[in-house]
């Protein structure tokens, strides 16, 4: 699969159709691509840019996607069917390309799939599940059937009454010794399965956490993972003590088989208890093996790879906001000339903090994955660490969640009411990203771990502390270097931002002490500060953030094309975030509220006007092809409007002259004349 | 139709179910009728709850509700059936019941169809603008056709290229002197005529918005009006040189059968230009008969209704929101009690100031209504306060609009992940409080319309001034009366907000007069500032909304049990406004930082505890009717858990307990064996 022709760029600035869109092309000070490879190739870089367009290639070339419709038009039960369809086609062509690589095949089926591998789960949670927490035994007999696609599983967790507290999880499997079993229940409503996705119609095996009970009802030994089998493998069929269905529609997972699953006696023999961390001995007896922090390996990566996948979300929205806003006029000057809206200023604080945003959003998940590689490899846990990879993670994750969902909105807006189509490629990335603020962690619970890590790293240090610090994304916190007196260079930003993190952490830390000796709980004094401990947890995160571009501007010092756009691009994001904080800054006198006004009124908008030139190749420099943004409005060449209306006369209602509704009122009306 | 019987409470706190909610509805320190009959009854109360109560109940009573499933089962098609069957059986049982008074028949039929209406654009936009724009002799004729439902029609005013920018609509009207005639044409593939409600499938009549151009092709007259059959009314097949047909697919307006309208060569005889402003003699000859801004008011009055419609969708949002949160539970304390979620204070923190902003937005629309019914009442229109009319209506559209997305996004947020199902209720809001942004006028533009006013009545003063500001909206800005040096009382909240709004419109007037003293054109300086521009429309209309909500806590002075509620909203809408726009205020020196920290960090959740025993009550006040939130989270009895799971096993798709697509694979599968 090493074809350098297939790794070239998917378009070139001549397939440019519009002729505004085609000027701002070719107004740009630099090149696309070398911004491209410079951001998205290179050994280390986790998005290895050639490799995926070669992937992405051939994915698109299977004749599989010009089968259907849009999937806007399919009814549920198609829309089904055509994405596992698809998923499944998908699977055979990567075994026919050969393309064994886990981080490309994995691409290879999403992108196959249209972002909707039916059995993403099966591929992820469940495998790798299966790989942490089974014992080698139990490997062997679960793991070929699972990668062949025998079984396919899913990883069942939420209940309808329990997400984020786990230990509240009601599932339960009681050790029963005289069967050498498990027996399987949902004693309550509240403990049905709901909302795993792939569990309503797809899978056959799941992944069951229940509260074990061993050697008897009466002995409750904490959570466990339970490999269960819940439909036939001939027949698909549900088994005996097994309701298993979709959840009712949810926004924009129409296809992604969110199910709800009650079991009610339903035996498993005794090995089927994942046994790495802990196992039940023939006679009921419970034994722990292994550290359970083990269990957190799978979560974490999840949450590092979400920061990726939300980049990637808020690099669409801004792409398609941005060249429909070089495509689209509207308004005009008092000489009577169209305006194109791009140049509107307020369109521009619409959408350059947000390509600004995407750029460190990516900067900052890159940051987030090497210090994964350092600490969580495989195996190799570094267990000191892992606090701080916890902290970063989730916040990280809560952060780029809401700001990508806010951002996202604001694209959707600025391309008007187009923007409201599905077909605007928008609007349904803006519910992903929804999505993706409460699912694997609630954002509000998540900042909490992270102000909870701010809190402890700063008290242990000062109980005499330790070096562990050095090097890591809290070693501001320890610093005595003074805030900039003025701003003249770009570090001059990340000081002031760290000066106000270490400042809020300090003070924080300070208060939650003088409290303790109170009466009240350490529980309640963290509760009743909550507000404001997110609050801290946020501007730690801001700081990593813009730490993180910062270092991405350092690197493109080596591109001279590129240097002073990564500038223009770190001016604004600082300046922008700054401005949306700026009470902090004032109040601890790190800025005056006349320079805060300075900034945002004077300096920013000389940013977008500098940056004006290069807006649309900005975002073509993330590189996507027309498929993956599925948009209208975003296309490479620039043909909206054609391109709208195609879209709606394919619309299947339109098939009908006169809607069949209509026929039967008028027949009715007809025979009462 | 005066049955006081069913004027009551729809519920009685006996009904509640679950034990939570039930010790939540005891708690309350005021009675949930007295609050609703407060804020919503009265002689000159638009919301008129006792009628509403008994017209709520007459539709729900009506049998075809039971014929259904919930819309989110049903395929498009479907979905469109139901929705225009139900509309036309409520516009025959409004006739039945003798539902005649204009206002209550309308919420009648949105009530009946569940807020989808299939013909709300023909019994608003289509009738009012025959009865406004339409000769004496065209009105005899068309409007018994119109409101007998013998035609069907929309308004038909956007195209594919343009929305805002009326001057630029494409559509043309060229008059034919030989057969005395308009010849209607799409001249490009832009001036489609795209996204008019109930184009689709459902008009056989438009309201025809096109350039006209008489005697001849070369001689524009500017946008006219025409009365144009698109359809055969007793076959509804399209007629001749008519080419109609659905949009794509958008978010939440599933059956509002957004169209799309190309018209070739399709002639309409002279008179069929409506004609109350402008007409054309059999010469071609154009004549101007009256101020074209009559036009304006059927737009202002929609602009001003849809500010009560974002209240209520806010009030929707909140009201499930607040009853899910003291039903659910999460996390626990060290002893193990599970912590009901809307004990935590950073619920609180996102709901209570959605609770105040929404009782906020009702007194503004009421503010604002009242000023609409001084200024424009049917004919009478006071032209030299039209003005203030549509700066004020246009920011508090932009303004409530923009708010309420966010906060009903907050709401479903905070509903985890139940939240994102389309059975929370909260995401559909969510999804019509963000279409709401864009369509009747882009909030952007609004915005800019607003402050223009502004800068004029500023400016206008300054060269002399006159006395027409006194009582209106603006009249603070001409005041002398210094900000408050402490906070004492409300008033004191309300003279900051003004203070601000004051000095900000001075400010940007000042650097506008200096700036036009440049080469630059007022055109260029008004754009380069609009983004400042913008935040002073905004300050303005803030003050507005405080303001108003000041007029209702005085009012609430005569109800001693409300009374302290309401100013404890009113420090939660104070306080929450002023933190996010904290800036403004200490660069103006209106506070010091360290003032409005303490406002945040200790008054604002301070209120929130005081306000803790009311919040369920509060909500309850807005007195939905269970059909009307469509909610499972939301119910008014609680019983959350089992309306979800109930919700989730009516799904269509579990009919299948082997969905189709797997049993085509198993026997692919099979026969490959």
């Amino acid at each position: 699969m090493v074809d350098t022709q297939d790794q070239g760029p998917y378009y070139r600035i001549s397939d440019t159709k519009n002729a505004d869109l085609l000027r701002e092309r070719q107004s740009a000070t630099f090149d696309v691509e070398e911004l491209t490879q410079f951001m998205f190739a290179g050994p280390n870089n986790y998005f290895n840019v050639n490799i995926r367009r070669q992937i992405t290639r051939q994915a698109y070339a299977h004749p599989i996607h010009k089968t259907h419709l849009p999937l806007e038009y399919l009814d549920s039960d198609e829309h089904y069917s055509v994405v596992v369809r698809k998923s499944l086609a998908g699977v055979k062509e990567a075994e026919r390309l050969n393309i064994t690589n886990k981080k490309y095949r994995d691409w290879f089926l999403n992108i196959f799939s249209g972002g909707k591998f039916a059995f993403f789960l099966h591929t992820s949670m469940f495998i790798h599940t299966l790989e942490t927490l089974a014992s080698d035994e139990q490997k062997e007999k679960f793991l070929p059937l699972a990668r062949s696609f025998q079984i396919i599983g899913t990883y069942a967790q939420t209940e309808l009454g329990h997400g984020s507290n786990l230990q509240r999880l009601e599932t339960e499997a009681i050790f029963d010794r005289t069967t050498d079993s498990f027996i399987l229940n949902m004693p309550t409503l509240t403990a049905t399965k709901f909302w795993p996705g792939a569990l309503g119609r797809s899978s056959n095996y799941v992944l069951l956490m229940a509260q074990l009970y061993a050697p008897d009802r009466h002995h409750p030994c904490g959570l466990q993972m339970f490999f269960v089998q819940i439909r036939d493998l001939k027949t698909h069929q549900p088994l005996p003590g097994v309701e298993v269905g979709e959840i009712s529609t949810r926004f924009s997972h129409e296809a992604g088989d969110n199910g709800y699953l009650r079991l009610t006696n339903v035996r498993i023999p005794r090995n089927q208890m994942l046994t790495k961390l802990a196992y039940v001995d023939q006679q009921g007896s419970f034994h722990r093996l292994a550290d359970p922090r083990l269990l957190y390996g799978a979560m974490l990566t999840t949450r590092v790879n979400l920061c990726a996948f939300f980049a990637l979300l808020l690099a669409r929205a801004v792409t398609i906001a941005v060249r429909y806003s070089a495509v689209r006029r509207q308004g005009q000057t008092p000489s009577g000339k169209e305006t194109l809206i791009l140049d509107y200023p307020l369109q521009q604080d619409k959408l350059v903090p947000c390509i600004a945003s995407t750029y460190a959003f990516f900067y900052s998940f890159m940051k987030l994955e090497n210090l994964r590689a350092q600490i969580l490899d495989g195996d190799i846990i570094l267990f000191d660490r892992l606090a701080e990879l916890h902290a970063v993670s989730s916040g990280l994750k809560a952060y780029s969640s809401g700001i990508a969902e806010r951002f996202s909105q604001i694209c959707r807006v600025a391309c008007g009411g187009h923007g409201y189509l599905i077909a605007s490629g928008i609007k349904p990335v803006n519910n992903m990203l929804d999505a993706g603020c409460t699912y694997e962690g609630d954002n509000a619970v998540l900042f909490q771990q992270t102000a909870r890590f701010l809190i402890k790293a700063i008290q242990k240090d000062d109980d005499g502390g330790d070096e562990m610090n050095i090097g890591s994304s809290i070693a501001y916190l320890f610093s005595a270097k003074p805030a900039p007196a003025t701003i003249v260079d770009l570090d001059d930003y990340c000081r002031l931002f760290e000066c106000r993190s270490q400042m809020l952490v300090k003070s924080i830390s300070n208060r939650l002490m003088e409290s303790s000796s109170s009466s009240s709980t350490p529980h309640d004094i963290f509760l009743k500060n909550s507000i404001e401990l997110v609050h801290v947890a946020k501007s730690y995160i801001e700081t990593f953030v813009l730490r993180a571009l910062y270092d991405g501007v350092r690197k493109a010092l080596q591109h001279n094309s590129l240097a002073l756009v990564f500038e223009q691009l770190f001016h604004v994001f600082a300046i922008h975030t700054l401005r949306n904080q700026a009470a902090d800054f004032i109040r601890l006198k790190l800025l005056t509220a006349e320079q805060v006004y300075q900034l945002e009124t004077y300096s920013l908008p000389d940013m977008y006007n500098r940056l004006r030139p290069n807006l649309v190749t900005l975002v073509d420099g993330f590189d996507f092809h027309d498929n993956e943004l599925n948009s209208c409005l975003g296309r490479y060449d620039g043909q909206v409007y054609e391109a709208l209306m195609e879209r709606a006369r394919l619309n299947p209602t339109n098939q009908h002259k006169v809607h069949p509704i209509w026929t039967s009122i008028k027949q009715n009306a007809m025979s009462k004349l």
